[in-house]
């Protein structure tokens, strides 16, 4: 928990903002390269923006070394051309000591070990920090979303950020929404100024959980989407089944967190992303795949077969959510989570989901707003 | 405006309710399908279903005689077993003045004809009526949804259901689920009794005009979706275009009647029927044609062109709107709807659409939850 929220008008009597971005895969790129044409029009920010780079060599020269010298991340996102002021930096003590303003964008599973490395230099204590990690991690039997993560670990104040925002086209300027979940109304301002563009538009609410559990559960819903395409069903059907994940998503939020808001389901992080994760992606590409071959292939064989190298979010988060609902025997509220996981690992038959919701006593349960667990407080 | 809401218990004193489906077009059928075989199982439904048909010879015989011999609809529904109690009757006075529970289900053109012919015959004071007919009436420059419309020619309550409902494919037993706006529990009892089963599951919500204009309002939603794709855009881009417009149905739905519930948009009538009509249906199919035409096509021609004699909801409900959101000049409140209105019809080329939004004054307008117009109320 946070002792204290330092004002951002406080840090600047000292100057303009340092920001930094933690990540330097292709979102981290993308997020850079905005976040440095903002910063050059905005008297509160450092002209140049830092990124982490995890050194490495592509082509017989070192990733930091192609973007400050030829503006382009030749690995993650090729052919663009970068700011001249995103400055590529692979210490990550220099960007630990003298950052305002840290952009998490690492993929899931470096976020504990990157965090622990910062958490070992000396942060300033008034920064605040921004995560667009999609995900989140179990605690003591309850998610814990990467914000939290973030607060807990290094001491500093955590916004997060989740939308329909495939990097690629966001490179190609292409319109799109994201949402910022936000606690305290300077972050949102300092965030939305740093971030916000005409084709890149940032929707503030005050859902910091809201937001997060969007942008890891939708991922699961998609292998639903997936497993409807394999089974060739008509529009209605595919439809219907991700109205059911988006309500249990809806449900699973409000049962875990507290002040979650119903405009984020509305929102980019919800409506927007759900839909687009369930009609396109990889997770709906590859839950499709797994249905089709009938049990004779794993996640990881799939994966390896059809990712080139990424990562599926979908099934496992799936894990993650399944744990969760049996240790707090919460199977029936969650019939269509329940049966995703039951399909993904224990060999019961993508069609099985449908025939469960065909059996009348299956409805997910509609829950009053004021049920839930209390067991995590929204702060 | 109803003098009196009759008890359906005290109506079944007499026996059985005699039920009649008002159309015949293939979602009428499926539907006359559903409640023939569901009031076989129920004590409280005469066994015999009727169907009004509109007389007509198909291939050599009476439409009546196809349903009535040979348990088919041989013009809208070919190929598909109906049950022996579903009876096609042509005369209305006939099913006028022997039916307690009507299902609305004729084209939105045809429905003030019938009801005034229905008007005309002594109909049970204490019937009850469903509307599945999609879009809305202008009265007094306000959206008239069909429900109250018929209750107030026909002096009887009116439920209305909407939902993601091909009913080509309830036809073939998909599994699906419709919204039913309800006002008074009995009659979610009754309507759910009559038409849910296995693999259409009826989900009851107190919010008649919510479901109404959602099931009208989506067409519209979807021509800018139509327009997404002729602009080739990303899957962001269709995404954030299709979740304004959903704020908007919203925030239309809000200003105009009260009682609005935020779970309607949540449910089948507003999520799943959004999306799939945005992802498939023929109003996005027609209007990326309408967008490829470049100004060369009218709606009229497309219509001719792609949907062999059926017809287009999406621009009529998009000229309804617009001549709602102008008179009460809304038009800044509107920005989606307004913009799609001029592409339709002013010559306004479709990628102007997404330039609006580049700007960044152009946001629709996030309403209180008590902002209103107070035009109407939600009986």
């Amino acid at each position: 928990m946070l002792s204290h929220n330092y004002s951002i008008l406080e840090t600047l009597r000292r100057g303009p903002l340092q920001v930094s971005i933690i990540g330097s895969g292709n979102w981290g790129t993308v997020i850079g390269k905005i976040a440095a044409l903002n910063a050059k029009e905005s008297y509160i920010f450092e002209n140049v923006v830092r990124i982490w780079v995890h050194e490495e060599i592509v082509e017989g020269r070192k990733l930091s070394e192609w973007i400050n010298v030829e503006h382009e991340n030749s690995k993650y996102l090729p052919g663009y051309r970068l700011p001249d002021n995103l400055v590529a930096v692979p210490d990550l003590e220099d960007i630990a000591t003298s950052t305002d303003l840290f952009i998490f964008v690492v993929p899931h599973q470096f976020v504990e070990k990157v965090c622990e490395i910062l958490s070992s230099y000396a942060i300033r204590r008034t920064a605040k920090a921004v995560s667009l990690i999609k995900g989140f991690l179990i605690d003591n039997w309850k998610p814990l979303p990467f914000h939290q993560y973030i607060q807990n670990v290094l001491k500093i104040e955590c916004s997060a950020i989740s939308g329909a925002n495939v990097a690629k086209d966001i490179a190609d300027e292409q319109f799109s929404e994201t949402t910022l979940g936000y606690s305290d109304q300077e972050s949102a301002v300092v965030w939305q100024q740093l971030l916000d563009t005409k084709y890149f538009k940032v929707n503030p609410i005050p859902d910091k959980c809201g937001v997060q559990i969007c942008g890891a559960v939708k991922n699961v819903i998609a292998l639903a989407a997936g497993f409807c395409d394999a089974l060739n069903c008509g529009s209605n059907t595919k439809a219907t089944i991700i109205r059911i994940g988006f309500e249990e998503m809806k449900n699973f939020a409000n049962l875990f967190f507290d002040g979650i808001l119903e405009e984020t389901f509305f929102d980019s992080a919800g409506l927007a992303d759900t839909i687009t994760t369930c009609y396109g992606g990889r997770n709906v590409k590859c839950a499709k795949e797994f249905a089709l071959a009938e049990g004779n292939k794993t996640w990881e064989e799939i994966e390896v077969e059809m990712l080139n190298g990424q990562k599926l979010q979908g099934p496992s988060t799936c894990c993650d959510l399944f744990s969760v609902i049996t240790h707090h025997k919460l199977e029936q509220s969650f019939p269509l989570f329940t049966i995703i996981y039951c399909i993904s690992y224990q060999h019961v038959p993508p069609h099985a989901m449908l025939t469960l919701f065909q059996r009348s006593e299956t409805r997910p349960i509609r829950l009053k707003k004021d049920c839930h667990l209390c067991i995590s407080s929204n702060p």
